[in-house]
């Protein structure tokens, strides 16, 4: 029959308002009877940080935060939390101060309060990463999703528009690639749609008006639901090969899923019509490929791997190691010879399409 | 600013897949560790809920179910729960079933595994209800929910197509009610958008092919959806007349959700634009009202109050009753004029609409 899926809602409470996290964290701290918090931001929003949480039971200002948290970087957080007696975790930033704040909670269950200022999502997943000797490991704990996610546009308002446009469509690769993930079900499906509208009407409108807060409001919003989506769905192809070029070749993160995104949508479209209906649909264009490049003009994105030092002569390599990662329920088909094809067209930045 | 909420997800797994109940439920029981489950079920499912539970660890078989969940009925179940040292609830039927495995779960603090047969949504939702001296007291607790969800369109196959028709409408009308209740936000909206989407190719394909199973998969998951949805979104305009027309008297409950419906829309619509437009282009209509006209059209859907005994006699205390109940945040504002107006429309069954 047509409908067969397995589906895991996660526990989460979101908080969403411009100008609000001050208000809002007040109510959770007290809602969990915290007494010792620690207050995990780097020195970018270590004033932010201090403003949100000077009325509150501050145990601990925290700002040693490395990126893809370091297993030493994770020990000596912990370290700190313990010698404090720290009762409750909050954290103000993108990815990195996400991460830190699940690698003490991996260790001590301590509940987390994420205050977001990226789109990079992670404050909505169960999934926690650590560097050791230069190999990353990741592992999904329940303990590691925040319990509490508080959004306020206003404490993204700084994040430079080149910044936001990659970390944007980052976001919008969360969602595309969550419609033929592992698990991808028609309820993934619906949220990542509402996440590309939001994200689609957001990226602009910061591009447009970068201290604006209607855009950033979107964005964060979008963002948020492409980590739900992604979350549930799992790794698609997209970020298998994002995750090959970034582990490989050490490209940028967010600029190299910005880059890749359009070809993997140009490929696996044709196959996958009603992922590709609903992307379609949520952009408000006759097809996905179309209205995601036209976005991408409008947003001036990232466009050639060529740009972040990837070289012709490393497609082999990667293919080989891309090959063997893509996921079975991929829509179409993956070869040497076709993924050889799409890696050269994103490496040399040519429009994506059929 | 525009985007301002708090959106609290419950955890939930969901197994959805036609044939697979069985299977399912061994999986869960396992992973529950469980070894004296009780089997909750009417005596109409009795024999589905043998066959479900044959090979499994089962301590009572228990059949004992009333409606609307009086309290010495739910401490019947309690008594036998608790004698039989039972670990884990399973549930198969409709929102009784559920409703007593709640009962007893709000004092056990037992998991429900619940395996619905109609639409009427209650397994994703944290509220319980109980009965007693005639009056039904309901409340919220995270200890009711289920844990797991299990949805197999061949257990809803001999659900007759008119209460399917009237169940599947009131579906429907947690998805449209929660677009404006009390607590709406866009992810409910997003929620109740692809709900509606669902309900609205599955109902018409259970009238045209009642024995048919992919009509029965797209009615359970949009109801899935609109009891995610509503849930979070709280009572609206819809239930808070409902409830009172149920209550004072005593109306069948799924008919009258789906009579009044159409009436609440036509009334809210014009001044709720955002949920017109998600309505309608869930529904592939032009307007929203028209497309849920159509499709009550093509259901032979409830019509009329007074088909089920309410009379036009009835509409001044009827409105007294529902005046002080309806949402602050309702789209427009209710007056007893243009109540009564609504309610003669409905007890006439006259066209909804501008």
């Amino acid at each position: 029959m047509g409908l067969h899926f397995s589906h895991d809602t996660l526990p989460q409470r979101v908080h969403f308002g411009t100008g609000r996290a001050a208000e809002y964290l007040a109510d959770e701290i007290a809602r969990f009877g915290a007494s010792r918090v620690m207050v995990i931001a780097g020195r970018r929003d270590a004033d932010t940080a201090a403003d949100l949480s000077a009325q509150l039971p501050v145990a601990l200002h925290y700002s040693d935060i490395v990126q893809h948290v370091p297993a030493e970087s994770a020990e000596r957080a912990r370290a700190a939390a313990r010698e404090n007696a720290v009762d409750l975790l909050v954290c103000l930033g993108g990815g990195s101060a996400v991460g830190l704040a699940k690698a003490i909670a991996l260790d001590t269950a301590l509940p987390i309060i994420a205050i977001p200022t990226t789109y990079a999502g992670s404050e909505a997943t169960n999934v926690w990463g650590l560097t050791e000797n230069g190999r990353k490991s990741t592992g999904v704990d329940a303990v590691v999703l925040p319990a509490t996610v508080i959004y306020d546009a206003e404490l993204s308002r700084n994040l430079p528009v080149g910044l936001s446009v990659a970390s944007g469509l980052n976001a919008m690769a969360h969602c595309i690639d969550s419609l033929w993930g592992p698990r991808a079900d028609p309820i993934n499906g619906a949220l990542a749609a509402e996440g590309i509208r939001a994200l689609a009407t957001g990226l602009p409108a910061i591009v447009e008006e970068p201290a604006g807060l209607e855009g950033r409001e979107q964005a964060l919003y979008g963002a948020y639901l492409s980590a739900v989506a992604f979350a549930s769905a799992g790794s698609g192809m997209h970020h298998k090969i994002c995750h090959v070029l970034g582990g490989t070749w050490n490209l940028p993160h967010a600029q190299t899923h910005a880059t890749v995104l359009p070809y993997v949508l140009a490929f696996n479209a044709p196959q996958a019509p009603v992922a590709e209906a609903r992307i379609a649909s949520a952009l408000g264009t006759d097809t996905a490929i179309g209205g995601l490049n036209a976005l991408r003009k409008r947003l001036d994105a990232p466009r050639a791997l060529k740009d972040y030092g990837f070289t012709t002569q490393d497609i082999p390599e990667a293919v080989s190691l891309i090959l063997p990662a893509i996921p079975t329920n991929n829509p179409r088909e993956v070869t040497a010879a076709n993924l050889t094809e799409l890696l050269t067209a994103a490496h040399e930045g040519s429009t994506p399409g059929p």
